[in-house]
């Protein structure tokens, strides 16, 4: 498999609502049910957990996909850094892309499959 | 989405090798080249990190997959824990899963999604 860049950019343009956000404003808390996963379409939004910002996600990238995967509550609180636009993708649309587009789903799990190489560096 | 329990005993019946495996064998090790992922059919197996167990894998579950979703060297060690069945897919017949059957796509999600959330409670 190529280990082209991740970008979810296309998903821009499956015509969810656009968010826009200031700084600091807080996308969703640690334990919060979450029925969505975001697009950041520019600006940048930190990952936050235990007080600790573990990932920052700009242009491109996606965040919160881990609680419509799983239907477990939000692991982590999601700041905004700078400002930014969102693209708000529901569960529908998420389950949608995943059975329409495999090049999605393994865009997806790269992502997941990064995050893990990361923290495993960690542990 | 339900949460059911993540399941790839499915993957079973595709006709992909069984491979029998004896205690204390190692499957890969840290650093290696990536060419299939796992199925456990019966017994076990540790996934070893900086020497420590980080994960015992049993019937039904999965593992080396990120090495075929992100072409990086396996992350961890592999070993036998109980003597073993294991299925060997390689890279080809998992795109083809991650194609033809978007459930096997949410359940290697579901994996990666419930990893990820382990790990975040040890760092």
């Amino acid at each position: 498999m190529s280990s082209r860049e991740v970008d979810f950019s296309l998903l821009a343009k499956a015509g969810y609502p656009i968010q826009q956000h200031e700084e600091s404003e807080i996308i969703f808390s640690d334990g919060d049910d979450g029925d969505y996963m975001f697009l950041v379409r520019a600006g940048s939004v930190d990952i936050i957990r235990n007080g600790a910002v573990v990932e920052t996600v700009g242009p491109g990238g996606i965040f919160g996909e881990m609680a419509l995967i799983d239907g477990s509550p939000r692991s982590a609180t999601a700041k905004v850094s700078e400002p930014c636009e969102l693209v708000a993708i529901p569960e529908k649309g998420f389950l949608f892309m995943v059975h329409e587009t495999p090049y999605f789903a393994l865009d997806v799990m790269r992502t997941l499959s990064e995050r893990l190489r990361v923290m495993n560096q960690l542990v």
